[in-house]
């Protein structure tokens, strides 16, 4: 259902929902159709959760904003002032077609779908509406990737949530205990330091920190293990950690470790020192890659440097070769270069950073050296 | 990640495989394109999760099926036995442009995606293989729907194990305690009794009771409140459990309460008893609505009487007005008719059942009376 947890502001809303028309006016397209997701809180204050039964803001360029909802589903929106927001609510019921809901909110047949909707929707609405279908998210993206203050100030409570997390690291971290107990009391103190739930937990011990999206394992820590521990999650504003540090049990069992993290922190921070508005995306990539290339190991960084945060965990702006995209104040982003050596060990730093007027702002500040438990 | 939480069965995986290229065949499409989620699961033993980064499985008629993903993900399919299954693996990085892996995976152009297939996936494969586009989920459904005798085991294992639940309901639900700390301790019971997560928890208590897709809140439990209790999540085969029992804190606050409940329960139990192969899935939901509308609460059955499950909670056959789809021995959903007094009190009975050769068999049998706590 539409989760509402955080605070509704009225007058930011109003001038999102302006924006995005503004936006999709100036795209070529008639009208934008949001289905559930991050896009949608973002827009209306809540995001909804429906699969199978089509809920969806249909954002004409100079009309009404109107959300087709399920009737059944109405009640999670209770929580929107859809009257101040300008937003029309037309509800459906089982045996009606929402479809033709959607087409008859809107005008002409240029459309702009949600990066989200699931095809399950996009065809059908494309078959309802025809026309050209194209996607939200480069419209939309324009607007969420330059965060406002209040969206600053709430990453900002995140990354503090998660920094205390890590902070309090060796109360979960242990050898003798599985990657899985691990993940369990960590995902517990994400709960307590203030998001409203864990979203991940990454706990990558040993070898299986060579893999950058292993999540945990039955695998018991031993002495003398690397371990990447990749965590975040939402606060009640809907706004996201996600911070990784390395730590390490005791003397690390094999001799390369000390070197080889000091390679990757010396990235990280390049690229943290980096940020700035002008500088490209794909410039601050470049910079943690050519740190880890110079010293060898090119091919053990095998994922972009970043991606944006926000709403969602992951947004735009890639941190990414191939984005030319300008740094701009208010853009949010994890710096996160890795180095995983397949069947021994791996690391991970990330921070997530803001770009501001003069430079940047990380919002986590927890020590980036490795750090022995 | 393409998390693997039960066993894999290859030759089940294979047969499978083959019977989605089969009825692709049969349906006039070259390919199907699945990307992460059940109908991925269901095929290849992985349902992955990646969003913004593009994994499918192609699967052309008469081709080799061929899984697309993000090599930095690859780590998460290595239990799948892929060479047993057929199945070429095609890793691509950041940078590359894995619609066109896509294209060069399948010959021809009709293609059909999967219902859960992001907007941002759809269209793009759209873009990049030109040709007509339509969903997969009319195709994948026609096996899905039909479960084999494994699939009814993990159905039964989990009705068992959400039975187990509500069997335990006077251990949480208590008078002045809020909505929430029941979930809380609901769903710490659901991974006790054998679900790998709670995947829902639905606290309805009093007036909140009476919206049907209500989740909790911070509402305390009163004396004669009735609380509507409909919770669920998959066991390790990934096949999930959902049941719906109304409990009521003493002597019921309003008069109309026994009476009213008295007329659900036998919708409910006549929709049941309905159920044969050849019956059709509308007049399952028939029988149910007939009951209540007969009894003057038909405006406030507001929903389907029920929906298909397996490694979806929410899946065909939907038992909706207008599906007159017959049903088969095999074919596995909830019948769930609910009665909705607005601001007033709320009431749902659900069990999940399946058509058998000779009629039906109930995967949920805790009591259906309205339990006093």
């Amino acid at each position: 259902m539409a989760t509402i947890t955080g605070p509704i502001d009225v007058s930011a809303l109003r001038a999102r929902l302006d924006r995005a028309s503004t936006a999709a006016e100036q795209a070529g397209v008639d009208a934008l159709l949001i289905s559930p997701g991050s896009d949608l809180r973002y827009l209306i204050g809540a995001g909804g959760d429906s699969f199978e039964r089509l809920t969806c803001l249909a954002l004409p360029v100079g009309g009404t904003p109107t959300l087709v909802v399920p009737k059944l589903e109405q009640p999670g929106y209770a929580g929107i002032p859809t009257d101040e927001l300008g937003v029309e609510v037309v509800t459906w019921v089982d045996g009606e077609d929402p479809y033709a809901l959607v087409k008859a909110a809107i005008k002409g047949d240029r459309t702009a779908v949600a990066d989200m909707m699931p095809a399950l929707h996009t065809i059908k609405l494309g078959n309802a509406i025809g026309g050209q279908q194209s996607l939200a998210g480069p419209i939309i993206r324009e607007l969420r990737m330059r965060k406002d203050a209040s969206e600053i100030d709430a990453l900002r409570k995140a990354g503090q949530a998660i920094d205390r997390v890590h902070a309090r690291m060796g109360e979960f971290l242990r050898v003798g205990r599985t990657e899985r107990e691990v993940a369990k009391d960590i995902a517990a103190a994400i709960v307590e330091e203030g998001h409203t739930h864990a979203d991940f937990v990454i706990v990558g011990s040993g070898p299986n920190g060579a893999s950058p999206h292993h999540r945990d394992s039955d695998r018991v820590v031993e002495a003398g293990d690397v371990v990447v521990i990749d965590i975040g999650g939402p606060v009640a504003e809907g706004y996201n950690s996600d911070s990784t540090r390395v730590y390490v049990m005791g003397e690390p069992k094999h001799d390369d470790v000390w070197d080889t993290y000091a390679v990757l922190q010396a990235a990280q921070k390049a690229a943290v020192e980096a940020v700035q508005p002008g500088v490209t995306c794909e410039q601050i990539d470049a910079v943690a890659r050519t740190v880890i290339a110079d010293a060898g190991f090119g091919e053990f960084f095998v994922h972009r440097t970043g991606h944006g945060i926000g709403l969602d965990v992951h947004e735009e702006p890639y941190i990414v070769s191939g984005n030319a995209l300008p740094l701009e104040a208010g853009m949010a982003f994890s710096v996160e270069p890795g180095i995983y050596l397949p069947g021994r060990w791996g690391a991970r730093i990330e921070d997530i950073v803001v770009a501001t007027e003069n430079g940047v702002e990380s919002f986590n500040n927890r020590p980036h050296e490795l750090v022995v438990l």
